[in-house]
């Protein structure tokens, strides 16, 4: 090919940036992927994905990229506001992040608009595990814009065979969808933990969607979006894998560990702890009923104990039928 | 209590008729379970659920009840036709089996307006393991009936703390559900048996959401019901617990076993096997593109190879975003 190669800009050098810069290579960019802190020159291999080699097209660098075509931030959540804004140049921004900041409730692009007036701001979300992605393996996900036009130019730059992308114009749906996702996880860990089974597991689930729904079309998403890859997709994939961090917090927390050493014991980021109060809030503040969430926040916060929120957990299975 | 109990006969002794005995037995019924080998005087486990002893309530028995006041039908659905004519007595009927007839395409309850003509007929569907209800682990399911009425009458001599039923007049939607999610776990197994992973397996499963919705309007059903426990909640438990029958026959066809191989060394049925190319033709007729399902289906069938089965279940994996 003599085309000039796009060039994405991959800001966080934790599982899931290690795994966007990778699956960008392949999509047929130059990367370069930021990392906070300091890496070896050359270094082909991050810690936080030690099993994969980056591709030759990934140069990893501690220093904030100037310019690139697209910039996707893949920081915590909770590390957004600090971060966002550092990013240098003007192009277009996709979040890459999921959950809600605790303290003022913010979606992803909340914190953009404010931090990076005038650049155009999109998301992306699915059911994606990093590990999967860095390594190849077919997934899919959703890119969403404002606007349909700008989330297809960024679908056309990132796809490829092994990592398919979708537009979408609703990115208050992909949001909230990817923040509840992980906070509903921590509470099917708890039921899995505490002995409940997997039949009571796919009834939360199924029960989780019909909440997420309920504040996602409050909040101006759509039912279809909840219903789709980044909703109902993600949802399975990150309550059901052992590979979810949120899940396996929730397991732990269901066979009776506490909060507290649990998180000791773990150098990654569980998004769903941070963003269960904010959500629990939020939905409290729309006058919004999310009891799985509302158990889940009340739950990490101490006001409940486990046998309470077991119970809370099965209570009204259903309400669709 | 002094009231007279109610009595519920099961007719079929696999591992979800033991189940549904002791959830009746549970919920305060005189049981009596139907085995259609014969079976030892006083006999308390039943080799389809070793792990289980029957509660006292249940009457196993391989004599045909002749009255109860209430019938759960829970025979394989490719026997249906065969053992329904046998039924003595006027008590209303639920239908416990998933799946269409294997040449007519029937499901559960057209066969029973065939052979039962003149009695009250329903479904009862949901995420239900047989050990987990069995052992009295929490579970939520659907019963359908023509009228809500009748639906809420079985709920109520059916329900029990542990196991949650839900009332619905969507008979439908919820076979059609039902049928389905068999013949997708088969998929969801071919996809993890032949590596492809879990983000497929989850971009898999919320495609397979869409098309079940498609034939479920084009037969009458309803979309609520398809996102409920007999839809969602069931595909969800079916496609991601490895104690799933169709799920794990799949992982083996992934892994490149054969069906005939898999079969032989099988004394359970999948049902997913003969559904498969009977919901294909359904949908074949009725003009509606299922796509998952007949790939499926033509797998089975030997028409398509591993690879070409792999491609198919990952090509067009959503359109509802």
């Amino acid at each position: 090919m003599t085309s000039p190669k796009n060039h994405i800009a991959v800001i966080g050098a934790g599982a899931w940036g290690v795994a966007l810069a990778c699956a960008s290579a392949r999509a047929g960019s130059q990367v370069t992927l930021w990392s906070r802190s300091p890496v070896a020159p050359g270094c082909r291999v991050l810690p936080r994905l030690p099993a994969v080699t980056l591709p030759e097209a990934v140069t990893v660098t501690s220093v904030m990229p100037v310019e690139a075509d697209l910039t996707l931030l893949v920081v915590p959540m909770q590390t957004l506001r600090q971060i966002a804004p550092r990013l240098q140049g003007q192009s277009p921004l996709i979040a890459c992040c999921k959950g809600l900041e605790l303290g003022t409730g913010a979606l992803p692009l909340d914190i953009l608009a404010e931090t990076q007036r005038g650049r155009s701001h999109a998301v992306l979300s699915g059911p994606n595990f990093a590990i999967e992605v860095a390594m190849g393996a077919p997934a899919a996900a959703t890119i969403a814009a404002p606007s349909l036009d700008e989330a297809r130019r960024h679908v056309a730059l990132l796809s490829s065979p092994d990592f398919r992308l979708y537009a979408s114009d609703d990115p208050s749906g992909v949001q909230i969808a990817g923040a509840a996702k992980n906070v509903v996880a921590i509470g099917a860990g708890i039921a899995i933990g505490a002995g409940l089974g997997e039949n009571a597991r796919a009834a939360l689930i199924t029960r989780a969607i019909v909440e997420i729904g309920r504040l996602a079309a409050a909040m101006g998403g759509r039912a279809a979006t909840i219903a789709g890859l980044s909703g109902l997709g993600d949802l399975i994939l990150t309550c059901t894998g052992a590979g979810s961090r949120n899940y396996s917090l929730g397991l732990e927390l269901g066979r009776g560990v506490s909060l507290d050493e649990i998180l000791k014991t773990r150098s990654t980021v569980a998004e769903g702890v941070a963003t269960a109060p904010a959500l629990a809030a939020r939905a409290q503040q729309l006058g919004i009923a999310m009891p799985i969430i509302q158990t889940v926040a009340a739950f990490l916060a101490g006001e409940i104990d486990l046998s309470q929120a077991r119970r809370h957990l099965l209570e009204r299975p259903i309400t669709v039928e």
